[in-house]
């Protein structure tokens, strides 16, 4: 059961102007289920994406910056679950273009103008033959009202459908924003089994799109882990309808600010959800790191603190063995730190206390107290480093017997 | 129960002459338990160290150090069970001093001629009072064929005392070496909640014993994982005594690389046993990288693989997940890797398969062959990055249930 996270009702979810979604069931891996979701653009939008940064990345990871990278214009993308086409060689890249060569054909338009996306079992072969035989029931399915059954259609071992959705002015008009996330094991930095869409009909021109997904994955997709594992699929893209009659091409540009804030809290709500839905977690841990030189060693901290099995499984056992995170902050390779300078605080909602400075606990700790924090399901470990102005926030779980579980169980 | 390691037997365990061990139960953590360990060395040995890089370091650990850089002639360990002394500041500096002064005192040397050791709990105080008064029981129990009882004195999670002994003969004279360790959590690169102590009647000299030291490590103690946590304590120590009459001061005399290979594969038997006993460990895996362009290389893409709880979890499952296996090399940062280059095998003993080639599962692999090696308690994954000639191996474990549950329930 996710961390305080529920998905949002349909009608919460509010359609972008510009975009349709369809599903059907392909029968990829399961029969009985939505496996294949479809997203149509209308002519005229920017879409812009960041994806993983693993060696052994996905034939459709390839193909989605091939295409991005041509300059053609993007009039569809289209997901399938049950299978990643990932460490499948050449077959697997031959499948992901006749993917995108048979939507190109059903909507009219080229191959080079869609993005596929893949999330599953890596290593196995794609059926592509029943994943192209379900497209045209995905177009005959094509509706903007669609994002609810788009969130529960690319969903893996995911427990919940993920999707976030706002509105607000911005230079008298009304923006919208909806996107929808999935992921729930392979988490971590450089992203992973994730997959992240988010759309707006705002209009952002594209060097300035290309900018501003780069820096929302920076504070949200960038922030999370599960368990380290950084996947061969992760791909987080921002479709930018401009059917609002709301439209940016430079950041100087006025209420460019206000969107830009919203789609990095879109995004930070659709990331941190995958960590609310982690495998296996119980609880929702923000590692606030802050007093760093640079913000890269605050997010070194923050992952070092957020990965460690014995942290994670201290706050699954609601244990304030705070050891741990001094350990995990001692071995996260910060150059000079001077330990005697570093200060730790256990937080949550309403309550801070600090619980170690000067290189071990702190005086004025009382373990019945980091004990209450630790009951929590939302918890906070502030680190201050004492070195600099920097900060940088990592997102993570805790670590439980049902990740094992989860994990180990898979395929089977 | 570890995978393939019992404990040697008391006579097997050979006395090395120049060394006497005497233990104590000193009450640190628990009751009815020889807790305090005491190495006494006659006049004459030589002792080098490595210790863990963790910034949080214990602070015996810094007193080691600076006992080792000092050049006082070391003439005892003492090693205490229950408590690290460490995230302990200043007051833990104090108590360690003050054990070495009280060993010192005891034995009639300084106590810049003891070097420390403590493992367990992080972050309480150690409670020095009980540790001095329970040094005299140790002296009082000083002798040379206690290996095997210090073997056990200075565990801590690990289910299995573990020790490893030698014999052999070396420029006509016989050589004996024995060692002991610790450690089954918080097991990673550059060492963990390990503590290993080797000691021969061989006689090495300051300089070239420090080099010994390193490489003696750097094939043993640091290729292992358990759960990717560096801990404050780790170290390890080699002494030399001399008094089999056989000694070197210089790499290129005759019978010193019999001697060196003896002492790195007692530390290789001392760092598996670890492994073998690693939390919940239910199989060993054995990473062997080839084909890289250097040993780190090597090594790091061993190190992505053996710490991945997505690929252990699938050991334990014993689910042929190749696919796993491919995303952790992925994602290992090797520049330039080229993915269709890499090829992988699955391997147990008198038998090995390959299983991924050019990207992706080899065309001759059998996912029947996979799954029966998957259910051997010793496995090796065998992976040739196609790029160089170097070479590396990591030595892991799966991540089972018992992982969680151990590290959960530690303190209570």
């Amino acid at each position: 059961m996710p961390v305080n996270f529920a998905t949002p009702a349909p009608e919460a979810l509010f359609p972008i102007a510009g975009i349709r979604l369809g599903l059907a069931e392909a029968g990829i891996r399961k029969v009985d289920r939505r496996d294949l979701t479809l997203l149509a653009l209308d002519a005229g939008c920017t879409v812009a994406g960041v994806f993983t940064q693993n060696r052994f990345c996905a034939a459709p990871v390839q193909l989605c910056r091939s295409h991005l990278d041509s300059g053609s214009e993007i009039r569809a993308l289209v997901i399938n679950t049950g299978n990643a086409n990932a460490g499948t060689g050449e077959p697997g890249l031959r499948a992901a273009q006749a993917t995108c060569a048979a939507v190109g054909q059903l909507l009219g338009v080229g191959a080079d103008q869609v993005l596929p996306f893949s999330t599953g079992v890596i290593l196995e072969p794609l059926p592509i033959d029943r994943l192209i035989a379900g497209l045209p029931r995905c177009v005959d399915d094509l509706a903007a009202g669609h994002w609810h059954a788009a969130a529960h259609g690319i969903m893996t071992t995911d427990t919940v459908a993920k999707a976030a959705s706002r509105r607000l002015q911005i230079n008298g008009r009304t923006v919208t924003l909806t996107g929808i996330s999935k992921g729930a094991g392979m988490i971590k930095p450089n992203m992973a089994t994730m997959l992240g869409f988010l759309a707006t009909d705002a209009g952002v021109a594209e060097p300035l799109l290309r900018q501003l997904v780069r820096e929302a994955a920076d504070e949200s997709f960038n922030c999370i882990t599960v368990d380290g594992d950084t996947s061969t699929n992760d791909s987080f893209i921002v479709i930018t309808t401009g059917q609002s009659g709301v439209s940016f091409s430079d950041a100087s540009e006025p209420g460019y600010a206000e969107l830009r804030a919203a789609v990095i809290s879109v995004a930070l709500e659709l990331a941190q959800a995958i960590i609310r839905d982690g495998e296996g977690a119980t609880k929702f841990i923000t590692v606030a790191v802050e007093g760093g030189r640079d913000r890269q060693e605050c997010k070194r901290v923050g992952y070092a603190v957020g990965h460690s099995p014995l942290v994670k499984t201290a706050f699954f056992a609601s244990d304030p063995n705070l050891g741990r995170i001094l350990a995990a902050i001692g071995y996260a390779d910060i150059d000079g730190l001077d330990v005697d300078g570093v200060r730790v605080w256990l937080g949550r909602a309403g309550e801070e206390i600090l619980v170690a400075e000067k290189g071990g606990r702190a005086e004025s700790y009382r373990e019945e107290d980091g004990a209450r924090i630790m009951q929590e399901a939302e918890i906070t470990v502030r680190i201050d480093l004492g070195r600099g102005p920097a900060s940088g926030k990592v997102y993570s779980c805790d670590f439980s017997y049902d990740y094992v579980k989860i994990n180990a169980d898979y395929r089977t």
